[in-house]
């Protein structure tokens, strides 16, 4: 008799292999991290001699689950705050939280009690897209998962980069530091097209490139960024991120609820994956992706639960479900998306969508054991159909619950026994959730004073600005002058403008330092009549300031808004501890210096009156080196204008306004 | 110190009151099969001494889930075929499982499944359609579950009942019967508009105002159902379903996918309630129900699961959700159906919809014992974020699983406690509802041979004709004295048409007596040439014959399609035993005597050849009280053309046709 560590056996395996095999009364052996024998148990009985003999009677044996999206360390904003419009969840709520309490404590907490959800829902593999990946890698190793780990790239300041320029230097040391992991395989993850650049995209897929990894990202979640990409590129999602050399590496484009056949033909050639997540683009309203459509021209459709702060959980049996029941009723046909098929999504697609297909998603000799037992006759799953094949999909689409898994064995290791968990202390982890969940509950009763979060809340189109702002201030004695820098060789004037510019900055308590500025904007003509008007409001916290080559570079967090109630009402609303109020007359020029865009003001204070000019050279990015450039470049106009360093100001209009 | 029989202390309590409170640490007091205190643990606390207290620390308890829409004994169908075309899944599975096996035993045993499933879910009450319903009831009672049960009323037989007059006497028999019991209230339930008659809704509605009770009937669940009611009646199904009296009584209107706003009011102002059932609603591909329209404008909307055969499970906390994230898709809004809504939908809108919104669906003194107790903390619903008030609801909707229900109580009375029945023998329960399901695989595994189950398989369109069909049939020496027939005073001729007609019967194997008939219409005009062509199947099982003056009442199940694909494919597909041919001319006249429909029909043998002329009179009806009026009058007309009793024959063109 052949050794080996574990034997299930008189339980019915559903293979999930490329014939869809189910065989009824079969055993499984296991022999360290491998399967090693599959079969009809009258002709594998006998053969081998195991550690350990696991009785399946009433049981399915069937390859672990494999959620395809997600962020896990999000399990600790479960229920935080649901049922809201998506930019007042995501800027009123989570990201305020995220700011403040994600840590590399935070992601392996909270990763943990994601993995012990998932180890007792029967996942055995999942692909996560977070902050910290490094921790939330260990945090995974430790529970004993498997897992597809990409460290998110933002063009703005995330928990774990001030730019994105760490955020790459980050995903290669953890790459590198993880390579050949059983486990763990890391990788990188461009949020989303519209939270990226051109460039940002680029070095994302460049890294991917150069180490063969897949990569992660979000595509076309929502109807908006499909117009939004098609108003600023003429092109939508997937043929612009093409262009950014996205395509050239095999990739999990998460969501893709609003992709058209074109693209869908796209990604597939391109060997890429579409990661479903139903619940969540039902939860935020999104919309009901083409499943049909994609499966029916061949491209790889996994399922994700996505984050559990938009689902609210990470059950992959949920999910699975949703996605059948869902595929059905656009096209209006209750044959599509049947209960293999959904089967097929959650566990061999998703190995092919994790780059891990050929050692792991379904049970076949040689594979890893990554294997799931599953009750086959709870009360709420009797009885059990054995004449009909397909009955064993529908009962573990339709009506199993994840509660009804047994055992959870990855890389041949039990994770779970008899739904005890074997690699996590549950006990623990309940108590340090609970006390985490308590300190946030503190500081979101605080946040109801949060004037962004307050904003998120009344404003349509809340968007966030460049992280850094380059700008150099003088006083201007004679006007004229500017002609000297608009005239100049490097400089090509793109625009001019004339406004008359009222500001009300609502102040609000320290130590934030919260600033909201409405301003109306009048655009005067050249009779000196106002042509037309407009109202934004503009939402700052305090500024972290530094000196470089004698500009001031403000990095701060800079989220713009079209106003569209009247000031009174931002008054009423806002509550704020202090108004102040500036009216001044603005010359403004776009202008291309050496091919890089600044905006030249010439300004000139009404209330409170003065007569002195002021002329103001300013630029915005994303990026700390761009912002170093852009302050030298800056300095040359200055001396263009004749304007030494010496007299260059520091000081922001605001602390002219008056009450 | 007060007497009480039940304390649950230390909980959080979800009231579902008028005011939603919330009650943080909280007891709730049950004396006898009532509720008789609830507040704060530090208010109430030592006022009560109970026979049981039970400690609720961690955990929610609130009112038990009401499950609006329902058909209990279908569980022992679950799984059995899934992913299927409506029409190929009732015909060709469901209704022949159903003739064969619906009993009182069948019904008993899979309510009792059914009620099992629904206490461990924290289902307290629900409402019925099925059959042998005073069956349902004793074993509801047993179970201890809380109930509007209500016997179906369709035209065509049911397992129950072979005429609807039967139906409607067994339902009075059952309203009295059950009469003033604690947990059982019995009603009826025309099945839908579309299986019924305007007269057997009518006679519907007259029994439930009569009694005084509310009324259940599938509304809309289809376009199509819809789109045949404006064919039909030029109306929508509400309007229509008003007019034969329906709307008098409160209804459960159950599904109503394809309403609009203005049948929604009509159902308000009936005092009306929606059962929603979204899973069953996506499952069948029938579309999503426009409930946030309903909600707005105050039409009262519950929750239900409908039968376990097409959702697959009894599984509330999953419908819940469904709902909540359902209801945000169409209007393409997040704040739509919020958690605290869906909640609503699912306790005292059931309740509502049951007629039982004075004593259950909500926790308030005075009011049943109706309580759950429900685990808050479990780790696939953990943290919890007791800052924010919607948070309980958020958990209980988008994270709570129904395995996560603790203890169960209806009328005062433990159903579960820690997860363990009370009140049934779950192993003995499990064994019972396997070997049924063994009888039934081993039945639909024979099926595959059942003509009908194939038919439907491959047609579209399949009806159920009437299922009495009266017909008297003698020589005709003289054609000529039809005219006779024809210009009595009593005869009033609609139309007359000239046919040849073309027959092809495919006979299968005994003892069943399928038949199926190819038919090939010509039509020939008065200058002799075919008109027009229609070519349709007729599926029939063996017929029990009776005479009734005289004439052949023939009561079988007959199905009709049209035939869209050529003789030699069917020929093929069906792989009948025998096959037989049969060719003749046939003018018809459709006739009404003394207001009555009736057809007359000349037919000459063509093929086999014959010179013998017969006449035939025929007319149908799903009522074997109208059977009888109608062979009268056949015998009448019969007299009119001097053809006497002896002279009528007995037999089937069938026998004639040639292989």
């Amino acid at each position: 008799m052949k050794k080996a560590d574990i034997i299930l056996t008189n339980g019915t395996i559903i293979t999930m292999n490329a014939d869809f095999e189910i065989i009824q009364d079969g055993i499984l052996v296991i022999d360290d991290s491998k399967i090693v024998a599959i079969g009809k148990r009258e002709e594998l009985e006998g053969q081998y001699e195991a550690a350990e003999t696991i009785d399946c009677s009433g049981q399915y044996i069937m390859p672990g689950l494999i959620n395809a999206h997600t962020h896990v360390p999000m399990t600790l904003l479960r229920a935080m705050a649901d049922d809201l419009r998506l930019d007042v969840w995501l800027m009123g709520y989570i990201m305020p939280v995220e700011r403040e309490f994600v840590s590399p404590e935070f992601v392996k907490l909270g990763t943990t009690l994601a993995c012990a959800e998932m180890i007792k829902g029967g996942v055995t593999a999942f692909a996560d897209m977070y902050y910290f990946e490094s921790d939330i890698a260990e945090a995974t190793a430790a529970a004993g998962l498997r897992a597809l780990l990409c460290e998110s790239i933002l063009k703005f300041p995330t928990p774990d980069a001030a730019t994105y320029e760490e955020s790459l230097d980050y995903t290669r040391e953890f790459i590198e530091k993880w390579k050949g992991h059983h486990l763990i395989k890391a990788t990188i993850a461009p949020h989303a097209p519209y939270s990226n650049t051109e460039e940002t995209l680029r070095k994302s897929a460049d890294l991917a490139r150069e180490y063969d990894l897949p990569l992660m990202i979000h595509i076309a979640e929502t109807e908006r960024e499909v117009e939004d990409s098609m108003e600023m590129y003429g092109k939508t999602v997937v043929p612009w991120v093409k262009d950014q050399g996205v395509l050239e590496v095999p990739i999990i484009a998460a969501h893709c609820v609003h992709i058209d056949e074109h693209e869908m033909r796209m990604l597939k050639k391109a060997n890429g994956s579409v990661a479903h997540c139903p619940s969540a683009n039902l939860k935020l309203a999104s919309g009901i992706a083409s499943i049909t459509e994609m499966l029916d021209i061949g491209l790889n459709v996994a399922i994700g639960t996505d984050g559990p702060a938009s689902n609210n959980d990470l059950d992959m049996f949920e999910e699975m479900r949703l996605a059948a029941l869902l595929a059905k009723v656009t096209p209006k046909n209750p044959t599509a998306l049947p209960a293999k098929q959904a089967l097929q999504m959650a566990t061999i697609n998703g190995a092919k969508a994790l780059g891990m297909e050929d050692t792991t998603g379904s049970l076949e000799t040689g594979k890893l054991a990554d294997v799931i037992v599953v009750d086959a006759q709870p009360i709420h799953n009797m009885p059990r159909f054995d004449f009909n094949p397909d009955a064993a999909y529908s009962q573990m689409v339709y009506a199993a619950k994840s509660t009804d898994v047994q055992h959870t064995i990855v890389h041949g290791k039990f994770l779970m026994k008899d739904r005890q968990l074997q690699t996590i202390d549950e006990v623990a982890l309940r108590e340090e959730a609970s006390s985490y969940a308590e300190r946030v509950g503190k500081f979101l009763g605080k946040i109801e004073e949060n004037p962004l979060h307050k904003l998120v809340a009344v404003a349509i189109d809340v968007e966030r600005a460049e992280s850094f702002e380059i700008q150099m201030k003088a006083r201007l004695a004679d006007p004229n002058i500017i002609e000297d820098l608009l005239s100049h060789d490097d400089v090509e004037v793109m625009r001019a403008v004339h406004y008359r510019q009222y500001d009300t900055y609502f102040i609000f308590d320290e130590p934030e330092q919260h600033r909201i500025r409405y301003r109306e904007d009048d655009r005067i003509d050249a009779n000196g009549n106002v042509e037309s008007v407009r109202m934004r409001l503009t939402y700052t916290t305090a500024e972290k300031e530094q000196i470089l080559k004698d500009a001031a570079v403000l990095s701060h967090s800079r989220f713009i808004a079209p106003a569209s109630h009247p000031l009174r009402f931002y008054e009423e609303y806002f509550q704020a501890k202090e108004y102040r109020k500036l009216q001044k007359d603005r010359r403004r020029w776009r202008v291309l210096y050496k091919g890089t865009l600044f905006f030249v003001n010439i300004d000139k204070l009404i209330q409170p009156e003065s007569d002195t000019m002021y002329v103001e050279i300013k630029a915005r990015t994303w990026s700390q080196t761009d912002a170093e450039n852009k302050a030298i470049f800056i300095r040359e106009m200055m001396d263009i204008l004749g304007i030494e360093v010496s007299e260059t100001l520091n000081f922001e209009y605001l602390e002219m306004a008056t009450n």
